[in-house]
């Protein structure tokens, strides 16, 4: 198998909720996108919203879901954007989880989660510098 | 906010059996990656693994997570693919949790489970066609 991830998708109690929100941070859903599910491009790979019961229906998982147990990531350029990116969520409607604070391993990171819960950290991370096209720069 | 997702991590109860299960499908692990996390490339992006009780200590979620509130898919460019690729995982250790099906909406899909629970589908949708680099061709 090539190693890519096509799509994350996150259970959500409400689309169109969960939806606006994600609107808010400035980004924009795809024309594909409908009333069950919303697809976001990510640059070649989908961030989807999809209501949890359908989810549900279609893994066959009948637990209930408690997020929590994955975390999205949005790694900065620098330090001080950490610290600017927690106010712009927490003005589009998210809950704090954990202000900014600095890593034993070098880096300076906050945790908020969105409508549902879900956990997302904004990441400053000497190690894996950000490009200018957003993607990270990993060792091989 | 620029519209894009930096790392997507799984919280695991082991962390070294999660990355061997990975590494079963042909991922290469980064050099960063250490006892207690993992890194893949994803194209700029990373999937991580690390232990669940960490995560909990960073997120500060202690609420049990329970797999099934995130998915995530590795489409593929055709529909024999998703057979061949349900068949790679099992052999891998994934355990099936829904044989590949037609989808009202015209795809073929078929749901996996790693060895901590996380759903992956695997997925051939004709609307968003695998291009070269592996990455989706998605309407704007």
């Amino acid at each position: 198998m090539e190693q890519r991830i096509s799509l994350v998708t996150l259970g959500v109690a409400d689309v169109a909720a969960s939806r606006a929100f994600y609107e808010r941070l400035g980004w924009k859903a795809s024309s594909a996108s409908m009333d069950e599910v919303v697809f976001f491009d990510m640059g070649g790979m989908i961030f989807g919203l999809y209501g949890q019961s359908d989810l549900s229906k279609d893994t066959g998982l009948t637990n209930t879901p408690t997020p929590g147990c994955t975390t999205l990531a949005y790694n900065t350029r620098s330090r001080e954007e950490v610290d600017h990116f927690m106010g712009v969520v927490e003005e589009a409607g998210a809950t704090t989880l954990k202000p900014p604070v600095d890593m034993s391993w070098g880096g300076y990171v906050g945790y908020f989660a969105d409508p549902d819960g879900h956990p997302w950290e904004i990441s400053w991370v000497p190690h894996f510098p950000v490009l200018e096209d957003g993607s990270l720069d990993i060792p091989a």
